[in-house]
């Protein structure tokens, strides 16, 4: 059974839940100095995609190193827009690319409620972000269902070694908030 | 410097390139019976995109394995899509379930023209699919300058554990076919 996809379409635009689109406006190129700050904002995203039922309990952002300002949000939409690549930190980096028209992120940081799943930990150093910042650890999401995938042991060295600052976990229990909620609201687990 | 981008949308739409929208409206729902012949079409959509300088040497497809029918085509569109996510595995993913309108390509294989990244390693098990063939190595990806990234030392394995059938390399010296073009044509390694 094959659905019709306008024959000009490689892979789909993801839209942005009309409550995001209402938190990037507010947000976007505002300065959020500090690791904590940042981390608090992803998790404000996450928990927000739970209660809004638009995806999986999980949420990213992106930002300039340098200013600490906002420049980009992601959450994870694989449910509503059927794409099994669009976690959070892709969506990000996805968005943050289209925002400044290039595919390399370099000067940015990518704060993200959880730590990466195997897919996002390779496609960070291709993002070309600095610095990775993660709140709750991989255990967190598979104790509510998540599979966090098959990734080298020393993942947050491996990124050390290509240049990327990794700080995490931070704010472990705030970041586990989003996995409950998810829980109490008994949320599809793909 | 941050770009217009329509404040709807969180990713992009990646758009088909014209070489390869008449070739899937030739070959979609065609059946092609046999892992050579659908690795030889993964090649040869790697070739395509060397030659018509619209990403990097990479081609993938998905076929529905009982049926052998082509059911979507993915090439690396890094560059002119500004997406760093945007890997021929990962285009291949995203066009298949935006076509069948769903996030789990059960039933199928995905076919590319080059083992998989991190990043496409990690993605692999989201994808849904059953099976995975790739034509060359890692190592003539690196050749020519692009960095495959850190994959546990066992990934055919890592994937069979989860019930997703691995094979390849399959015509090694065909699949290195679009590497050499690449290098003659000196492309823009990202």
């Amino acid at each position: 059974m094959m659905n019709t996809l306008p024959d000009n379409i490689l892979t789909p635009a993801i839209l942005l839940p009309e409550w995001l689109k209402e938190i990037e406006q507010a947000y976007l190129g505002k300065q959020m100095p500090g690791d904590e700050t940042k981390m608090l904002f992803a998790i404000e995203l996450a928990r927000e995609n739970v209660k809004h039922q638009t995806g999986g309990p999980f949420g990213a952002a992106i930002f300039n190193i340098r200013t600490d300002e906002l420049v980009a949000v992601g959450v994870n939409s694989v449910v509503p827009a059927n794409q099994s690549w669009a976690h959070a930190e892709m969506t990000a980096f996805s968005h943050a690319q289209a925002r400044l028209g290039t595919y390399d992120l370099k000067g940015c940081l990518l704060a993200t409620s959880c730590e990466p799943c195997a897919m996002c930990f390779g496609a960070t150093p291709w993002s070309g972000v600095e610095k990775l910042i993660y709140g709750a650890e991989g255990d967190a999401a598979r104790k509510v269902g998540f599979d966090e995938g098959d990734k080298v042991a020393d993942w947050q060295n491996a990124l050390e070694k290509r240049g990327i600052c990794v700080v995490g976990p931070l704010l472990k229990e705030k970041a586990n908030e989003p996995f409950e909620l998810y829980r109490s609201m008994s949320g599809i687990v793909y």
